[in-house]
């Protein structure tokens, strides 16, 4: 399997691991799973304001928990702001 | 750093190992990197009209190229594919 195949069973992997059973991530789940998986490139949510904002942006659907497929456009959304930083000038001139 | 954060990282060295200083794939190094990297999860793109079809799906503002922003998009939708795949009835439960 190449590294980009393997990215994708980890993000699937680390979902299932917070979700639990019913595959949807309540708030304090997201919480935690952001805080303990993304601390490098999101700033840790220590307050529920920050968390209830975080939260409402991902819950496209509304139905007050975050399924996978708000979580992996979460995912999306941080890389792409990764990407963007890690080279601006490189991005800049494609 | 997590596996989750190494994931991310490692969607955006694919991303560059192909699209190289112009930050952007074209249609044969799009065809390229499907083919070599998610040959698991994607049927090999072999003729030149479903390269066009997968190319303009992809092709969100139409600039003739894949930014990183239309690829992680695509990584995103098939992951997600993948998800849905790999547990049906356990997410169905969800």
């Amino acid at each position: 399997m190449s590294d980009l195949e393997n990215s994708m069973l980890s993000t699937i992997k680390v979902f299932r691991r917070y979700s639990g059973d019913k595959c949807k991530l309540r708030k304090a789940e997201l919480k935690e799973l952001i805080n303990n998986e993304m601390s490098q490139f999101i700033q840790k949510i220590d307050d529920s304001e920050t968390l209830d904002r975080v939260f409402a942006d991902l819950d496209q659907n509304g139905d007050l928990e975050i399924d996978f497929q708000e979580f992996v456009a979460m995912v999306a959304m941080v890389t792409s702001a990764c990407y963007d930083l890690s080279d601006p000038e490189h991005n800049a001139s494609g």
